[in-house]
């Protein structure tokens, strides 16, 4: 970030710029996500989460593509969004003791994650087809396609047993 | 947050506590979207950025009438998610200076303050629905409709000629 001057010129350097929030992003949630496995007590739960976790990292190495794609070094910004959302879930499931409860609490900060990657991927695939990078776009929407089923899986966990038998 | 003990016993406990989040984040959000009605130089991202604090300050009131319903008095917990977000989008903000890039970061930073929105209202819903507050999930379930009509027109903006242009 410039003291003095702006960074951000055009259309290209905001597009790199978040494309560099969401490596960020991917990358510390391959970093929480064996804390919330070791946490989750339901057993589809947890597979949900393993199998995300292995997910993520496929979508760091397309990331890792839009990167060689565009010349640059693959690298990350920080990111106070995603760090906030993790923050936020520590927060809360430190406060829970009952594993019920703390499954449905778990479900949440994962969905609420999720979101945050649809939002960004939906903003990259805009702009990658807007500055004519459908070879970019078309990795961005594999992740977000990921991210979209992730999301609908949970909610079937969050609406099934799982929270009505912490209710 | 307790020092020693654990604060969330029961779903009922996760319920009130993710109320309390959403309404502080509601809150700061109409904190939050005057500077990004200034900043805005689209005259139709401008309006609907003015739209959107009228209504938000209306999700507010409905907020008030669930705590109003539960009983509770209310009030919110510190929420480092929303603060996250809202931070990303001052320093993203902060580095640009062409106005055609800037109301595309705005529009980014907004859709993902209304995805946060959005998955906070689903669990929300889930949660009232198990525990039998249908009286809740319906005020929630009118924020999230305002919200994914939201997300809907900042996408269309999105995919308009504001990103053209800047681009």
């Amino acid at each position: 970030m410039g003291l003095f001057t702006k960074d951000i010129k055009n259309m290209d350097d905001l597009f790199v710029h978040t494309l560099r929030d969401i490596y960020y992003a991917e990358n510390q949630i391959v970093k929480a996500l064996p804390d919330m496995i070791e946490q989750a007590g339901d057993p589809a739960l947890r597979q949900g989460f393993e199998s995300h976790l292995a997910e993520t990292k496929g979508q760091v190495r397309r990331l890792d593509e839009v990167f060689r794609l565009l010349g640059k070094e693959p690298s990350g910004v920080d990111c106070p969004a995603i760090d906030g959302i993790i923050d936020e879930t520590e927060d809360v499931t430190g406060e829970v003791d009952d594993p019920r409860v703390l499954d449905a609490a778990l479900i949440a900060a994962a969905q609420a994650v999720e979101h945050y990657e649809i939002t960004r991927y939906g903003t990259l695939i805009a702009w990658a087809k807007q500055l004519g990078r459908s070879d970019c776009a078309a990795l961005f929407q594999q992740n977000l396609d990921e991210e979209k089923a992730t999301d609908k899986k949970l909610t079937t966990l969050a609406e099934s047993n799982i929270n009505r038998k912490a209710a």
